[in-house]
């Protein structure tokens, strides 16, 4: 099988232009198909802030209404999506920027309602791999937002982590893929504080022992859940790693 | 040679919620191969005011600094086109948003400085004609926004009736086109405050005469030159006319 690269980025790169150049420079040098996915990061609540939009957390989990829709909208799928798209091209990489909705690349249904009310979240239903793969045959890389639609005219705020494993899992049928996700450390740390514990590779069953012990904890929980998901469901390789990962070796591997 | 409508909206459009399906719905019902053109309208100014950047006006043409570079990005390529793209897809009609930055498609070149620097303004140098006529063949309908890039990593804001023209007349050599600029009265009209007083057709000498006694005016005189202009250099039909017009015959059909 060909092999294909999907890199998941967070939104708060465009932030620190010297670490953004260089994850475009080194992403626009993989070679062969590649596909990238970026989340929004803070940019979007410190816009909810400036408009004075204050942010709903329900049970402590954010809600996307309306107005907070529009601004995850115009931040993830206009301003860094542009910006990513724009700087590839100076690398002579020819991105297309996607939200789900172009090309109905990624269909989503709205969350139900339980005990919470999400508002405008989307839980992926389905991604239109035939599109995607004859794009990347045409040597175009898609680079997606968070940003997907229910296919009634409807957009809604999908996870950006999520929306990466997804995808490797939906095209791991047609390639032998690579999934990284790069974040602000060179891997999964033993110890947080410490930049040095990085371990080379993660087990699923070390992975609930240490989420028991919270030594995995927060906002890596979903993100490893992600990566496990993956490794599980076809995906050849799945790392965790910096943005000095995208070409290199470097990061924790994802093991069953 | 085949047929291709080409058709210019304005931004505000997405205000109407009545107005924009109509358009929409219209769109997307037109057969055969075609590309929306939006513009950002008044949005962006408004979300330029809510955040407190004073709109810089120099000789009486406004200039895009690089705040006002992020918020039209943010609104064009984001909001409108990504509402414009998501409700296509309601109708059927498999729409891909596009700036110039994706796939490269629109390259322009920041407007020298003169008496005026216009900052952020490019005006277009080249379109990747070879990929959009690709991406026709497969069905796809672009959205344009417009915003552009410089081939360099840099956005850059671009009129939007300039765009579609460009493109119609760079496509003309492939297609036989239809372009359309969808605006709010029904076509040009000989008294403004008259909707009745719809001129069926307009050629370039009475437009001459007209401008020069004031009956055509203000904004729509560099859209009527961005008419006449893709008229002249080969596009079959050019029509300026209201939102009704895009699938019916009604509107004012330009003339050489």
């Amino acid at each position: 099988m060909k092999k294909l690269s999907i890199i998941k980025v967070g939104g708060n790169l465009i932030n620190d232009e010297l670490k953004f150049d260089q994850a475009i420079k080194s992403f626009s040098l993989l070679p062969g198909p590649k596909i990238l996915v970026h989340g929004g990061g803070s940019m979007a609540s410190s816009l909810c802030q400036t408009l004075g939009i204050e942010p709903i957390v329900k049970e402590g989990r954010r809600v996307t209404d309306l107005n907070t829709l529009e601004i995850v909208t115009m931040v993830y799928a206009g301003l860094i999506n542009k910006k990513i798209v724009s700087r590839l091209q100076k690398y002579d990489c020819n991105a297309i920027g996607f939200s789900g909705a172009d090309g109905n690349m990624i269909q989503s249904v709205k969350r139900p309602v339980t005990k919470i009310d999400y508002g405008f979240v989307g839980d992926i239903d389905c991604i239109n791999s035939d599109l995607l793969i004859r794009l990347l045959e045409e040597k175009i890389t898609p680079v997606f937002c968070a940003i997907t639609h229910d296919g009634q005219g409807q957009l809604l705020n999908t996870n950006a982590d999520t929306i990466a494993s997804t995808m490797a899992k939906e095209l791991s049928t047609h390639y032998d893929i690579e999934l990284k996700y790069c974040f602000e450390k060179d891997g999964v740390l033993v110890n947080p504080l410490d930049d040095d514990s990085m371990m080379a590779e993660l087990g699923y069953t070390t992975y609930l022992e240490y989420r028991q012990h919270g030594i995995i904890s927060d906002g890596m929980i979903p993100k490893l859940d992600n990566a496990f998901s993956a490794k599980k469901d076809g995906v050849s390789k799945v790392v965790v790693c910096g943005i000095n990962g995208i070409v290199s070796n470097k990061g924790t591997i994802i093991c069953e």
